[in-house]
């Protein structure tokens, strides 16, 4: 088979370097542009320092016929805002982009103004966009030129939610609260006392409170799968001391209290039963970030309250894979007709059907 | 002044190391008698590594004479269901003493014994004990001889909850949900998997969800406060890659959808007004754990948000401090007519009625 | 190509963790048979909870016959002592050998035994052995049924000084220093108060000062890269409070006190002209554990201190993979013929003949 | 007894807020005076957020008028090369000065100004200030004026070694080998890539190693106290993944090579008998970053390798404690004629003189 002829850009940014790494084991794959305004002619090390070393690429000015020449397919790690001021033009070319910034996320350009504090650039594109969350939309991933690759929180919320809220188990008359820790990682490579050391070690920070741009991506995906019933979500984002990783309480009630959790757990399984990225935690047991840290995994693990009638979802992904770079491998292979696990970790090891079931240390 | 002569049971956890740390800078205490069976005759540097070199101190075989002869105050750091074997004892010689274990906090043996798992040893003794949270009993504190020590979630919970419930804000219809996250050192030295490097480093663990044994404690302090109208509380404990603090993240209803802010914040600063250790973030600003690492301080912030009507309340404290040890000292100066400041950090800082009040750098 | 048909013995150790994971990889190999007497019939995410989901692999009891059977190769991950009792039957079987354990790296039995306190239970074999460092020992490798996988700390000291001994121009008289910093795994899963968080977090911690089991090893392969004159090592491990890596700083002294840095960054560049997985730092830069952190890459400084002449060499590696699993790959691959990259991070990055230059942002 | 009037200059920086934080906490202080240009008319809490709530006092101007009206002391925090600016006019006041920057650490003026790249502003004051080192300079740092506290780094270092060069028994021709890991608060609260989390932690960093600006002040000491016979040190600092804390392994030759570990241990017992806040390390063993973190403590441990004839000693402080504001504190007890543990942890605990010698849990 043809190797895809990939291109990046804002390749110098912190997910870009997770997605050359990617692509460089990747046996179906040629990275044949990195497009960086900023690192214009400099090695690629000077950007990734764990990437130095490797040769033959260095990063490019954005040059719109060179991309045309040398690319099949583009990822997009340009910065919110920026990113949809290119697009257009690639797609015009029938260049395949898979977006990794929000610039296409929100169907709706007056919620995305809202939220992001700016007007669409390129509004008549957003019905092109595709949702690019592969275990809710492979078929149309399949045949998509352009894919809004989700957030981080957003990927590991849907997922945790989407078997209850697909099967309507969900009373949606109350909000759906979500307290999310996620890794530094999760602010790129931005400079200022919050991401110094100093500051997230020994520490754990909320920030952004309801009012994360987050939010809507999380109720446009969950009210769509509702059936247009609308789904409210009160996002509480936390930064921790790690590197890598999101976990994703999330706590909310169901219509019928008398659920039993075997049941949930059986909902899970069957929902995520030929997912190969998913795995759903016994009953009773809880999922960790050590476990999904440098995987394309989301792992969860789901929890009734007799009590209180209350139930918890726990959802774990890599912030920087999953969450970010190895969605978007995921997204290309789909597109482009491969085995979507292809330069994923375990590829070989997820071939079967699989029955994602294993027993955790943690009680629930 | 004479000095408080006191003594410590269970002196070689790791609550004591901190507890003799801050009694060993104390003005008005001299520790006259270490209690541990496993280091009996060791010196103290062998149980507490921070503090070798300390000397005239060395730990003893409990022996009921000797504490009689020695001790004025006994603190005990037993574990659960070990405490309460010899607090009865200790009280009928006349002593005072802090229990830091549960033994003592749940007023109904019922609950008790239903939570913990063991019927109680000294049920008579129950109603002798006062909830050591100096910032709501403080009066009561005064005349005790036992004091309950309280958890260190609950620590953190009830004072970020009191203001609220106190001024019947809250709609107790719905359950409040409380996502805590702890430093290690909440696991004091027990040796297990769970407490390794490897498997908390880069890691947030959740555990026992709905089951945790300070969910009583807390459901039975906020509903006293509300008048006997019971609070339910969805407690979800987590563990952090950090040592020390414990950070909660408290949703809930309030009975006015229309509430504001800064009314949230003026009854916070109003309930508050001369506490020395609880300190209240302005208006859309969060507390973290890096400002009350090492002591004795609860910092609390309060958001209400506006387009789902839900309030959001952060409460955080240094789990070993304010929620074991600092707290221990609080409550012994003020049974013993001391500053409850004394011996705790930043003393002569807290003298005048403050009005704690800091802008944070985080929105909220 | 037929895949190969790889085992792996001690396979529920942390470093089999590793090696699993790079296999389910690799393109040219299928795990056949994973032995553990302590997880026998157990799934695999039940000893590496990363690897939970993965299908149609558990635990085996050890089983000469069906090791016969379904293996061309095994790795041996068990300790010291017990690895060298199993693996002469292997080899009378024909099967190719990968030793992960220290058993045959030191080709003296009497040495062995004074430093690791046990006799060689095979000391007939020892012969056999081939000292499993590709960047040396490439030609021997090829032809070797059994390969002696080097020890962490000796992978990153011996390729940090291979250049300077094998050109002579190291004062041999002296003593060379070799101070190491590890990251926690490198104590295995191994439960007890040196692996709690409590005690690692937030600290650093020196042990085995001079009497570390790595110095044999270190001090044999120099002194034959040396022409048999005998060089002498004082090794200083410590551990750090990171899971993965390990930082060599080596302190020596050249025969000539003219010595130019550009020289030395000459020599080594030339020595490694074509060894894709070490990397050379330019001139006045040094090298960090994060940039070689999940990858099988040695990265190398050296620095000449014109003041007092005295040379450093900063060298650094992830411990697990260059320094245990990802070498033990690398050996494989070469023993059977396929490119030595195979199977190991950014296998398509480094095809062409490297010269490993980057600027490194820290001043030597 | 009065209290003494302290004011700080530089009242802002990160060191400045441990002293403010010390100084709140002692017995016979009063903070008058905090000067800090950029935060002139802030609250404390603005610079340091743990100290939120501390009511009464806020940042000023630099205003001599203000400073001769309110102060006996001073402590300058401003950086090198500015602190040496303010200095000359405060002692002309009368006001007794301790200089936590390097302007007044190094004797000759062109030494200084070799490593510092700048001339020396107040060469003649030079002779004036006493090297605040108590373990070594107690007479002398009791009539001073001026005091120039010691660098962290070089803490570590001379009061590991001055036991063995005061007593002559180091062979002064080879080179001294210090390799130090230090806490990044050491780079103050500087912004900058090298102090991003995600640059630090899971990785270690070494920096100016042969040219680090604390050599000239460790070699001064060292060769003084050798009678001055020149010392050599080549010293090697590394910034590790924790907050607070300075470990140094120091590798060294002695004229004896016949030398005893247990010499050594009672050679180091016996130089710091009377001295409270160093600790010495049985034989066999090490100290820990961990057990001196928050204390002014310097825990020393001395092994002698028979096997090379190497001495290696390890030598840990808190380096923004004893290596910075602790020292301060320590210094200004002496000059005030306090008790030179007053307002330090522990005070309470080491009155009697003591012998420091505890059993560790590493073996050397």
């Amino acid at each position: 088979m043809k190797k895809i002829k990939a291109g990046i850009i804002g390749a110098a940014s912190l997910v870009s370097g997770k997605l050359i790494e990617l692509l460089l084991n990747h046996e179906n794959v040629e990275i044949t542009c990195l497009v960086s305004e900023h690192f214009t002619h400099k090695s690629i090390g000077q950007a990734h320092s764990h990437l130095k070393g490797v040769q033959g690429l260095e990063f490019e000015p954005y040059d719109l016929d060179q991309i045309e020449k040398k690319c099949d397919l583009v990822f997009s790690a340009k910065p919110h805002g920026e990113s949809m001021e290119k697009i257009p033009e690639l797609l015009k070319l029938g260049i395949k982009v898979i977006d990794i910034s929000a610039d296409f996320r929100i169907k709706n350009p007056k919620v995305f103004s809202e939220w992001y504090k700016v007007d669409h650039a390129a509004p008549e594109i957003l019905k092109k966009a595709v949702y690019g969350l592969p275990e809710l939309y492979f078929e149309k991933i399949k045949n998509a030129q352009l894919i809004a690759n989700p957030g981080c929180y957003p990927t590991s919320v849907i997922l945790g939610l989407a078997p209850l809220i697909s099967l309507s188990l969900v009373n949606t008359d109350d909000v759906i609260i979500v307290d999310s820790v996620s890794g530094i990682s999760g602010a790129g490579r931005s400079l200022s006392s919050n991401t110094q050391f100093i500051n997230i070690s020994d520490n754990i920070r909320p920030y952004n409170v309801g009012t994360h741009r987050h939010t809507p991506e999380m109720e446009q995906e969950l009210s769509l799968m509702a059936g247009n019933k609308s789904i409210r979500v009160l996002f509480a984002p936390n930064v921790g001391p790690f590197n890598f990783g999101i976990a994703s309480n999330i706590f909310l009630n169901l219509k019928n209290n008398k659920t039993a959790e075997k049941d949930l757990f059986a909902a899970y399984t069957d929902y995520y039963k030929d997912k190969p990225f998913v795995r759903i935690c016994k009953p009773d047991t809880i999922p960790e970030i050590k476990d999904v840290v440098n995987t394309n995994f989301c792992d969860i693990g789901v929890c009734f309250d007799k009590r209180l009638k209350c139930c918890v979802v726990f959802s774990v992904i890599d912030n920087i894979i999953k969450g970010a770079a190895g969605q978007a491998v995921q997204n290309m292979n789909i597109m482009s007709g491969l085995d979507e696990k292809e330069g994923l970790p375990y590829k070989h090891a997820l071939n079967k059907k699989k029955k994602p079931t294993e027993i955790e240390t943690c009680a629930c």
